[in-house]
């Protein structure tokens, strides 16, 4: 077994604690993770029925599923909805219904998106703006972008689809953090064009992450040939009941929809305090811009608190949100404390 | 969404009580599913940490899975175990790890075999013998056997491994109900000879289906790329937690090992009782064949108890092991009601 992150690159992705620990073995505990952009408030879930774990997930439960995933995503029908054990494992297999040849992927972006174009046999290529797709017969952008927040408008995104089928090419617009994103620039309704696959991931916004939920919509040639890949038990017993339940828990959703941007509203409050630029992000997460990048990192990862940095990004520092009033005080006192070692 | 079972092809796998309840409105409930080779009698989990659920599914989680899963199956070293939420999602890249060529796919044996060689690019053909491979470059086959539970000699496979590896060509040796055979014919310990794959269910044995819990133990060159289209969380936080605790429960897998053989006895015995032959299985499952196979499928149909039909071995039903005291008197009533109507 390979792929995790080994110690040469112990911040490869967010919410490795372990990695966290052995970068800062003397850190205040308990670690806070603010690595990633997860919901720290989860939807409520803790047990399961024996029937959930032990029997195969059931074609009526997954019918469920995807009901409600078409609803609570906007997606036309059912037909346009397959649901994946998270939008990770569905990576390479989006990648793959465009024939080999040339992938465009934005940058920076999530680097995940280059590494699946590249398994899926893609020449892989950073693109900064979709006009500079060429003729790429894939391109992968998020919307709103990881880790910057950057939105593409629905009218941009379908012309460049619509360019793509020309030439027998994929659009995947990665909508990961869409439900906290402005939902008109969904491209979910849309995905009936053909060539355009919408990923949609459970887990961050329901703070689920662990459960490993996810959605890739698009039109049903496309959808048959990803749901013949994963077979008809992708998706475990768990994740389907929680997933019925939280995809039509509309109250949950519209509440937890403010309070997240009350949150982000918050958390830029104390960045700005601390003299940081906020250059963009959801409310799920903030991109903060400052030189003082790498000394923050180490300063905050030694008082227990774990941010996202970019290798390739020197001056980029990634805030996710406090779970609790505890960490919200620790993140603000350890702000404050770095403010004034300046 | 494609690929549930469809009302047209009702038991295309077992486990589908829906499908059983449209094919029997007005059978005794609650059914009793003797469809799959699932154990009736679950590994005991209910309850998850909030963290399980909520964060991402950490590397060293994952690493003490691997550890975990290598003693167990008897792998040599923790390299050689690529974990997934379940074997089925691994069928279709494990036959993409041979180049696109002739497969050879063992018949009567586990009907996704063939198919996930023909998504991987295959040309598949059955065969009945391992001394009918030919030229192929792809190889499936169970070990036991499923639904007959025929057994393959170490010897044999390793020879055909041998002969494979000459033209570059890949053994995949599905040991799902391997857990239950006879544990000296596993290939688990042979992988390192580098074009052989082990496929190891944990649903099955473990009780726990709705989990999502499978392993590949191949070498490391192989390894690597199965993990890479994996990706980083395919497994789930909960079922990294039981994977951990169930694997290295030695006292509940030698327990639960004697159990199931007990129990299939005492099955053979009432299938014995209703003039029955049982032809083959293993102890999580046994197959039957008798002329009156598809009457005695729709009798125990009426009676509330599912097992697998087959549609192109007429004459074949496998049974399941029942769950319960109340249901194994159920299941020696019906057979005891099916002879006396003969």
């Amino acid at each position: 077994m390979s792929l995790s992150s080994g110690d040469d690159e112990p911040l490869l992705h967010g919410g490795d604690l372990g990695a966290a620990r052995r970068l800062f073995p003397g850190a205040v505990e308990p670690f806070i993770d603010l690595s990633t952009g997860i919901n720290p408030n989860p939807y409520p879930v803790r047990r399961f029925s024996a029937a959930q774990l032990a029997r195969l997930p059931d074609p009526e439960s997954l019918s469920q599923l995807v009901r409600a995933a078409a609803r609570a995503y906007g997606a036309t029908s059912a037909e346009h909805v397959v649901p994946a054990p998270g939008t990770q494992i569905l990576l390479p297999l989006v990648a793959g219904l465009a024939p080999p040849g040339r992938a465009a992927v934005l940058a920076p972006g999530y680097p995940e998106h280059a590494r699946a174009a590249t398994l899926a046999g893609h020449t892989v290529r950073a693109i900064h703006r979709l006009e500079e797709c060429g003729d790429a017969t894939l391109v992968m952008v998020g919307n709103p972008n990881n880790p910057d927040g950057k939105l593409f408008a629905r009218s941009d995104l379908l012309a460049l689809a619509n360019d793509l089928r020309r030439r027998n090419g994929v659009l995947v617009v990665d909508e990961a953090f869409m439900d906290v994103g402005p939902r008109d620039m969904s491209l979910a309704a849309d995905v009936a064009c053909g060539n355009v696959v919408v990923l949609r991931s459970f887990g961050k916004f329901f703070g689920l992450a662990g459960l490993r939920l996810g959605f890739a919509l698009t039109a049903p040639p496309l959808a048959a040939r990803l749901s013949a890949s994963l077979g008809p038990w992708a998706v475990s017993g768990p994740a389907l009941a929680v997933g019925v339940a939280a995809l039509t828990d509309g109250d949950w959703i519209e509440g937890t929809r403010r309070g997240l941007a009350a949150a982000a509203t918050r958390l830029d409050a104390i960045l700005n305090g601390a003299g940081l630029d906020v250059v963009g992000g959801t409310t799920l997460f903030r991109l903060t811009r400052t030189d003082a990048a790498s000394a923050l990192f180490r300063h905050l990862g030694r008082a227990g608190i774990l941010t996202r940095a970019f290798t390739d990004q020197a001056t980029w520092l990634r805030f996710g949100l406090p779970a609790s009033e505890p960490d919200w005080r620790r993140l603000q006192i350890a702000m404050a404390e770095f403010r004034g070692s300046r």
